[in-house]
């Protein structure tokens, strides 16, 4: 989208260093928003300095936590949008160091909100949610009336971050609004593990010439190709009526593991072996999982525009090129 | 109950200072239970030293925090219970500090439940939940699969805190039952503040010889007399079927709160003044509840035996002598 809505705008994005910081990054900045990025560059969590190979004389960047950040001021009374995409989320992560979990993925969100509510009351912040909290479904697809009901301690507390955003705005009447995430995939996502999701970590091994490791293969699962999600952010930035909202996102076409595993294989050229699933994951995994997020595309247009196989290539496409600086 | 379950058991009880948790201390010390209290003694929570008088050489007390406690030990191996009953109820104190309520409904209990699974992994853990993770009821009586949607900060790290119980169960086998309170009155509790319930604050009130407080009137609750939750307390500890789940408890009969204060004038001879709802409560009241409780009570035979109007005279009985003591 380009309706001329940032030109000029003064934005934040917490986790701007990331995945999907990065890529929105880049597109505020084309479309002549001030855009600072705030990032710990944890290692478990997605940040890499070259994601903005570039950009680094178009933007601000702090590379600190949340909270120091705040203190630095970086959520001044003249913000116009917050993008807040700053998070943990790998679900096995979440149970061996809980405590870390929970210290980024709630206290530091309500960190951001009570700043919000204070000094930038009337900044649009856009929550990166995620299907996780719905956990188990009891049916497909989930639409957003599916119960909350996460299985792992990452889904509790993104559940609980969610919450807050909803919260502070029914009760300060803060402009905040949620996006339930499914697997996002695209140029610049973690491929050195499987902390941001497997088909990364699977990307990293076909372009290593190495075999990935397809555990199970019948679960099915949606992806949204990374500049959907980016043109997600931006019309829930712009668009009034989702206020105070969560909405899920999704892409087509639903597929299998092993479905994704041979597309991936036939666009690459490289190869898998199937597994057996390692029962640390089997007991936090959700199983089946696709999302009608019809609400969101009613209220907004939006509409995604990459199918997979496309996806996958422009994605492989990107890697060919620069994954050296992503291992 | 007493059916010698927790005879020369060992006994941990997290906030045992507090109202229910020194009830419920009570009777485990008279079934030759051997117990040791934790409770931090912040004057936010309901810890109160005058709560065991009489009990100090039949117990063991620790007044720390949860986490100091489990350093120094007091979740050994051979614990066989775990009353999990530490922490904040105030909806407005976690919406005026929601930091504070993130740490002792969420960090002190991912901190509990690490240490139960590495050290005390067959003890039985049973945690105090609370209806207001359900949020504002979609449907009356509010059963079991109501949607969670809690609506203010304590809400939302009571939801997480239960999550947490029932995951560590599932993924780590402990045993571990969550009972959803609803208003829980009688003897002990807090009648300095609104901060358990607004009947605590009430009673402070009519046996000062002032007026209390009616904020709007019309919404139905339901309460249950504290020694019907230790009832359930303990039926929970002692049930293996109830392991892994999330129980409603309630009491009879619903009433309206206007309701709720005639009958306590009646029994107090004090009067109340109605009045409009603060503004910063009503927008994190949750209108009209009372709960399905069902389920539990086939799974367990519990049955709450106080009816309303004999718990509220005996609770005025006891303030009658001790309001001193609670002010």
């Amino acid at each position: 989208m380009n309706c001329g809505a940032f030109q000029d705008r003064k934005v934040l994005i917490t986790g701007g260093l990331g995945f999907i910081g990065s890529n929105l990054a880049r597109r505020l900045v084309d479309q002549g928003a001030e855009v600072t990025l705030v990032d710990s560059l944890l290692p478990p969590c997605g940040g890499n300095l070259f994601n903005i190979r570039g950009l680094e004389n178009r933007l601000r960047v702090e590379v600190l936590d949340i909270r120091q950040a705040l203190q630095q001021g970086v959520l001044a009374s003249d913000v116009d949008y917050v993008f807040n995409l700053a998070g943990l989320s790998s679900h096995l992560d979440s149970m061996t160091d809980p405590a870390m979990d929970l210290d980024i993925n709630c206290a530091a969100q309500l960190s951001l909100l009570e700043a919000a509510r204070q000094t930038s009351p009337d900044a649009k912040i856009v929550f990166a949610s995620t299907r996780q909290i719905y956990g188990k479904p009891d049916h497909l697809p989930v639409d957003e009336d599916h119960p909350i009901r996460p299985i792992d301690v990452n889904g509790i507390h993104k559940a609980a971050g969610e919450s807050y955003h909803l919260l502070y705005h029914r009760v300060y009447g803060l402009r905040a609004v949620a996006l339930r995430l499914t697997n996002t995939y695209g140029p610049r996502m973690r491929v050195k593990d499987a902390r941001q999701t497997f088909l990364g970590v699977w990307i990293g091994q076909v372009l290593q010439g190495r075999p990935f490791e397809l555990w199970g293969g019948e679960q099915l699962r949606d992806f949204t190709y990374v500049d959907d999600v980016v043109d997600a952010l931006m019309l829930a930035a712009v668009e009034p009526a989702v206020d105070g909202g969560a909405f899920n996102l999704s892409g087509e076409p639903v597929v299998s593991l092993r479905g994704l595993a041979d597309l991936l294989v036939e666009a690459s050229g490289g190869s898998y072996e199937v597994c057996a699933f390692p029962p640390e994951r089997r007991l936090i995994d959700i199983g089946d999982y696709y999302a009608d997020d019809r609400r969101f595309r009613a209220l907004t247009g939006w509409t995604p525009n990459v199918p997979l196989v496309a996806g996958l290539e422009r994605t492989l496409g990107y890697y060919r090129d620069e994954l050296a600086n992503y291992l």
